[in-house]
């Protein structure tokens, strides 16, 4: 099968056996700005890059999915056995794989596999263009799991990219009224034209929460500009590095710092489902698996939103 | 009068007319970390320095209090009609002048004032110098306001200081059960005495509280790498220049980090009133405000501990 490997090259590999875990068959896949960090390096990861998809049950192995149910994955896969993963989330059990992070090759391929625990149904209204954003959208989703808001809070969100939109539509979608502050008058549309505040400037201590998703190192000052004291900056964008972080504003004002990685799927299939998230300005370009080297590389450019891998 | 200014040396000033505060003569005030800070260039302030300080009422303008009360005082004295004050906490008025630190000359002088609102009677059985502690005493009681502990909660104070000192006693005080990470082995056995676990190193992401005391821009990554996973930094160290910072860490791992400054008075007076915090041991000279200068860089000397100014 094809598989896009970490050195953003497509290699021709073995179909994987299910073995212990279901084979999902994958019809689309998306890259996100983390394809790009691992390629640089980022968590030192070796095999197949990918972590959002969207596919068909190829082989259900032991487990009773019925063969051909369209399926999206929750990508940490845990030992199923420690207290974490008991009370029902893995994302932090510490000996977890993670789809195309961390010692699990990924979803840029013909097909992958994972535990059956992590398989989601898509419910029939939702189109595999869309659903193949439930990843992202989780993500996005994972900021009020962090973060929940009380009424009356000032949110902006940094960063007019596709985890920054969002987000942006996320908090839109539970009631907030964000502001999104980016730098590209093509992306912010996209939001205003959902009725979402958006801002190339915002004037500093003036929000309660700061979504920081710009995947920028220089996202980090520029989100602590804009809180108020005792305010709560929710850190999104992960790139390879450090970020200088002037601490003594954090003790000053108080502050809060909330890493937020992966969010639940639930959630997401709901807004997916209900259609409340737009999700076609998001997609710059479809490519075939077989020009992945060229998605990348599309991927990378300027102003390119989701570019999704077709079969 | 004589008064310890942000050059490091004693000057001789006017003493202060109550006007609409009172005006308290100075018993004792504390060295603190920060006015060396200061003096370094910190917060660009200019005027008198410290702001730990127990002392009598000299002039009480046109409040109530007694002449002759012994009073310690909070040191953010706010504009007192912005809805933070009204609410009854100036600590983050966003016109705030603050004790020897922004905008408002401090302690280490024969005479201060300071807003009637912002003093605390000291009681009966709590001598001076234990009260001059209530200012760092609040701030380490300050750890529970902004990161209230779960019962079973693993916790490290990093930095056998002063400050570090204090949050494990008080955290020890509140039944939690905190080892003190620290260099100096005469530090740590003021901690050890009193029963608190200490340590010259610890295991890393095996902690789920970690607080940052250190004073040392390499604290925050040593904290970071002893917190388990949605692990929380309580930051308390303020210095001057940027900390470098793996926010990677922070998404990845979804830790909270939570700056921390002043406590309230009033919790920090019943842990003194109950004799529930060896300060002792903490003092390790009280020096005569006309030998101040003598009195700062024996603070900056490794291995001090409090120093304090007698009149």
């Amino acid at each position: 099968m094809r598989a896009l490997r970490v050195d953003s090259t497509l290699h021709e590999l073995p179909v994987p056996a299910a073995g212990d875990e279901v084979r999902v068959r994958v019809t689309l896949s998306g890259i996100c700005n983390t394809d790009l960090e691992l390629a640089r390096g980022y968590m030192a990861f070796t095999g197949t890059l990918g972590h959002e998809f969207v596919g068909v049950v190829d082989d259900p192995g032991t487990s009773a999915l019925p063969r051909g149910q369209r399926v999206v994955g929750e990508i940490n896969a845990g030992c199923g056995t420690c207290p974490l993963c008991t009370a029902g989330d893995a994302r932090h059990c510490p000996t977890r794989t993670v789809l195309g992070i961390l010692g699990r090759d990924g979803a840029h391929a013909d097909y992958l596999t994972l535990p059956a625990r992590n398989l989601l149904a898509v419910p029939d209204g939702v189109a595999d263009l869309h659903a193949v954003f439930v990843e992202p959208l989780a993500a996005a989703c994972g900021v009020l799991e962090r973060c929940p808001l009380a009424p009356g809070d000032r949110v902006a969100v940094i960063g007019d990219g596709k985890l920054g939109l969002l987000c942006a539509m996320v908090l839109a979608a539970h009631g907030a009224n964000p502001l999104l502050v980016g730098k590209h008058a093509g992306k912010l549309a996209i939001a205003a034209a959902r009725g979402i505040a958006t801002a190339t400037d915002a004037p500093p201590r003036s929000f309660d929460v700061v979504v920081e998703a710009s995947g920028s190192p220089a996202g980090f000052a520029r989100a602590v500009e804009l809180l108020t004291p005792r305010g709560t900056l929710v850190l999104k964008s992960t790139f390879h590095g450090t970020t200088p972080v002037d601490s003594a504003r954090i003790v000053v004002d108080e502050l809060s710092v909330v890493g937020s990685r992966c969010g639940r799927f639930a959630p997401a299939l709901e807004l997916l489902a209900g259609g409340r998230i737009a999700l076609d300005p998001l997609v710059s370009e479809v490519i075939s698996l077989d020009r992945a080297e060229t998605a990348m590389a599309t991927a990378a450019r300027p102003g390119i939103l989701k570019v999704v891998l077709s079969r």
